[in-house]
């Protein structure tokens, strides 16, 4: 018998002993991380909501009960008793039943209501029916990844089951070294920024946290083929957390199946599908660039399907000596500080990932309160001596005078910027700004896959922050819907219009000028002296967003067989306080009032001086001791 | 055609350019580090010495030219013209014909005299007979290792040329990436004594740097499991090289066989022999103390047959990258500061292994002096803030006051001893002082394994001092050889009668007193108050030795079946200063020396004090960024 099937059947005695003898429990087994329980008594364990706490306590296991298939109600019968049980202001859009898991998937506009108080409606549902139900939002506005993600998954739920069986059984495996050490190795944007890569390695266990490119630098990947990552063969790997999607941190997870790797993927909900997104629109950009893609787009999907979503706050073990659990790390949607609480005890390690330290419109400031936490892996992208940003007000005060005087002067607004994060940051800010009569009403067109990026935000307010998520739950007054929003299809007729109209404001990616939709608009609009071009996010060097902001006065179009320059006669402008990372200041803070103090922190995600800058501040002001490691090291903590 | 032949092709290209037509080149390989030609007209060779050495300055590559073996005069015919070309005084004993490879291997008594001035007749020799003569020391004093590792070698030719074909390919492959670094990892004896191991590594190749165990703590060996090391597979591990033969740096040298490396161990010719010596005598300990050995002799065989021995000096390939360089390290016979030149120009690091700074009887000084290094890689076993030694002068005073005094009551002195370097610093300390009459003529009786050792040193005079080696060499008054020492059989009966008799010395194994003959004399002598114990060697925490020298009055002598205590009436004294370790003087001076400075230090081998001690006082007396690494850390260099 392996260890697995004989701690299983430990767990069982455990569950035997606890469970009142008229409730059956036909059989016991790991899915992934959590402990699934089957019985011919659904209808019971629902009733007794107790008892699965207790267990779950008892056990230290994440527990689902699933009902054995044959005391199901027959489809079409629970159907109708299922939407009697849902009050109808939930908007129940769909209801999917799988048989083999005894699982009834409820698609609705307004899962909370489905849900009810504490979870009452899903009990009376089992109670009902005996099916559990497992409830998704109909995202507010439609997106095309969320649907392909959801539709993807149903196709395989069959092979996602041996995936999560064969995971399950090596999470739960004893063991097998006397050893004790906890090691981390920087394979990654160590004294860099881009290409994010880590190992934390056990006697018993290796994860790899984040897999991402180096953008502008072609190429550059994080070092995958020495012995410590992926040189002994993909399956030295037991598992990938991934701190958010961009893709400094997501674009070659893909990728890892592609060499082999067959192990779960850790991350949020949202960050999975917006690795979705953003990978594949990786590739295409790949493709229209003349350059082969490092992979194709069935790698995605193999990543999709190995993806194990966690919810902030979840404790879950992810190998025999290691729990995870991700806090929120207000970066992007889905982002998330990732905690490691090693062997029982023996060491704490916190990747931050990249944070916002203060509020934002979009989020609540990075979680930095931990159980119990030795070592900080921090990031430190504005951590140099002078990287302070203007206060977003003052930001937002200059950007709305910077709209209202092309206004005056009938001119439009053109802001480069990313998909993910910064866009839906300005709509925010416009919204409200227009709302108040701060700028005058205009439309606000959205470029590129800006639009899709915002469906998938109104599919996980719970990601969003407090406010703005009961403006989206409760009040149905979700700004991300105003009516100024106009989503661009893609057709250049459109834009022309919009370019020949009247005052507007464009957000539009890329938001380096480096391609994308935004070409395009410059083509149009470059030689307007009315209009302004509005840099927010920051322009890497080379990129022609610097150029443009170092003063260059025509700029080369290239597109529909043209390779042609235009006057840039626009004003230029540029508003920062918008960024997604932390500023000196917030990275400072971020330490200071960490609880618990950590003993150690690696500064990494920075560039070589603001690295070293952050790591000598950290030192010097809060006396913890700092390194700003090279890629290629590796650490020992205990 | 792989890289290799075709490098070889283009090597052969410029043989033929410099080679004058008249001489006929039939074939070129790689036999291990070095490239073999050979040819029909081996006397014409022999007769331009300048052009082989013309050859190996163009090709940058170490040279051998042998016979095409069917311009080979006949082994008898050969056999009566060399033994007249060799002056009689050279003793030869033995030809051993090889016509595999036109070699003839002469044991001489004197292999200075077979070599003539410059191998002036070495290469009348060839041009005489064709053959190419290799010659090996008949050794003064017999040597069962030395004889056993020789009557293999001899007996495994045909194995060792497949090895030496296939290392030779291997060593001489391109460098396969583009990516440029080196890194070190720390698999042992960090902030410990004991289980020597590290791994140079660069993208293209992984050196293993010793691979001991740690004495008196069971079952602690080095790291070899973690992907860095053998976790990749043992084809991950492209060579191994060897400091020196000391348990603590060669014990599982044997083993890395037994987990299937299959590649070369570089070391010197006396470490290899040494470590034949000591793993067997560690296997046969392993054995007596009821312990399953952790391979068994078949593996020291192997370990035997993959060593390519390397002289002081020599500078070899032993991978695309990189170049290795053994230089005296003065620690005992054969030990070597390792020195490893990195990429094209690219880096150079030097492993100290064990280091004595000073000049001792048997050795120079540790070597210091490096064309290039920016790394060293330092022992600090005496690294400690007070481990001053004493100077040996005045420890020879008090160790021959201690034998006066014994002699005086007509006493004994048993002295407990490491057989490898401490037993045969002492044998010279005692020889000269009877010589000079300092102290009275009795008889040194040897014990243990430290005759065979001592012979071992005899075989290898170029390896000692070199006024020690002119004694051994041309006086003919080879120390070791002197009357009063009486090597021990091995017979309990020659014990007693010793241990009856009048005063006298006696050496014998183990130095800590766990273990060995030293336990029998301890049975005989330790009642006999007029006789004294003298410890002459660090003993370790929880042996005998450590526990007699803090004052317990009776001893446990188990063996022939007793198992009881003796009283310890005897006088115990202890004389330091005759460490083969540097103290924290030499290792101050050794870095303040050293040129060039070194950039960076890592101080290794020492308890955590002493390693924090001297990593700190480096930097801040000498200001040198040092190191204090903890096992199963990584760091880059480059």
């Amino acid at each position: 018998m392996s260890t697995v099937d004989k701690q299983l059947e430990d767990v069982k005695a455990t569950i035997d002993e606890e469970v009142p003898r008229r409730i059956s429990v036909s059989d016991v087994t790991y899915e992934g991380p959590e402990l699934v329980i089957y019985t011919r008594d659904p209808k019971e364990f629902a009733a007794n909501s107790d008892l699965v706490r207790r267990l779950a306590s008892k056990l230290r296991k994440r527990i689902t009960v699933r009902p054995d298939p044959d005391v199901l109600a027959p489809p079409a019968e629970a159907e109708e008793a299922i939407r009697e049980l849902i009050p109808e202001e939930a908007g129940v859009m769909d209801l999917d039943f799988h048989a083999d898991t005894g699982e009834v998937v409820v698609q609705a506009q307004k899962p909370g209501v489905v849900i009810g108080r504490r979870g009452s409606t899903l009990r009376e549902i089992t109670q009902e029916v005996g099916w559990t139900p497992e409830v998704v939002r109909t995202p507010p506005i439609e997106s095309s990844t969320v649907e392909n993600v959801r539709n993807f998954l149903k196709q395989e739920r069959e092979d996602r089951r041996d995936i999560l069986e064969r995971v399950g059984r090596q999470i739960h495996r004893e063991p097998m070294s006397d050893d004790e050490y906890v090691r981390i190795t920087t394979l990654g944007c160590c004294r860099e920024v881009g290409r994010a890569a880590f190992i934390l390695s056990t006697p018993d266990t290796r994860i790899l946290i984040d897999c991402g490119n180096k953008p502008g630098a072609n190429g550059e990947q994080p070092y995958l083929d020495i012995p410590e990552a992926f040189g002994a063969g993909t399956n030295g790997i037991d598992a990938v957390v991934l701190t958010h999607a961009h893709l400094d941190h997501s674009a070659l997870v893909p990728l890892l199946f592609e060499y082999g790797y067959d192990g779960p993927i850790y991350c949020t909900e949202p960050t999975r599908d917006l690795m979705g997104l953003l990978t594949l629109d990786h590739l295409d950009t790949a493709a229209d660039d003349g350059r082969t893609p490092p992979y194709d787009s069935e790698m995605v999907r193999e990543a999709i399907k190995h993806t194990i979503p966690l919810e902030y706050g979840d404790v879950t073990d992810i190998a025999p000596d290691i729990k995870l659990t991700l806090h929120n790390a207000g970066h992007i949607l889905g982002s998330s500080v990732c905690h490691f609480h090693v062997g029982d005890g023996l060491y704490n390690v916190a990747f931050s990932g990249d944070i916002h330290y203060d509020d934002t419109r979009l989020f609540d400031g990075a979680v930095n309160d931990f159980p119990r936490v030795e070592t900080l892996v921090l990031e430190s992208t504005y951590g140099g001596r002078n990287d302070y940003q203007t206060d977003q007000e003052d930001s937002e005060r200059k950007l709305k005078q910077i709209i209202q005087n092309a206004y005056d002067r009938n001119g439009k607004v053109l802001i480069p910027t990313f998909a993910v994060g910064r866009s839906q940051e300005l709509m925010l800010v416009l919204e409200e700004a227009m709302r108040n009569g701060d700028i005058p009403e205009m439309p606000v067109h959205l470029d590129g896959m800006i639009w899709e990026a915002t469906a998938v935000h109104t599919t996980y307010p719970e990601y969003l922050r407090d406010g703005l998520q009961d403006r989206i739950f409760d009040e149905d007054k979700n700004p991300f819907l105003a009516d100024r929003f106009n989503p661009i299809d893609g057709d250049d007729e459109e834009r022309e219009e919009i370019a020949d109209g009247d005052s507007c404001i464009i957000l539009s990616t890329s938001g380096m000028l480096t391609g994308g939709p935004v070409m395009s608009w410059l083509d149009q609009l470059g030689p307007d002296p009315d209009s302004t071009l509005t840099f927010v996010d920051y322009q890497a060097e080379g990129t022609l967003g610097k150029r443009i902001q170092r003063g260059i006065d025509e700029v080369p179009v290239s597109g529909s067989g043209r390779n042609e320059k235009v006057p840039l006669e626009m004003t230029v402008e540029t508003v920062d306080g918008f960024s997604g990372h932390a500023d000196r200041q917030g990275l400072e803070n971020f330490v200071k009032t960490m609880n618990p103090r950590p003993e150690k922190i690696l500064c990494v995600h920075g560039d070589e001086s603001a690295t070293q800058d952050l790591s000598s501040s950290l030192y010097h002001d809060q006396n913890i001791r700092t390194f700003a490691p090279e890629n290629l090291e590796t650490f020992r903590f205990r």
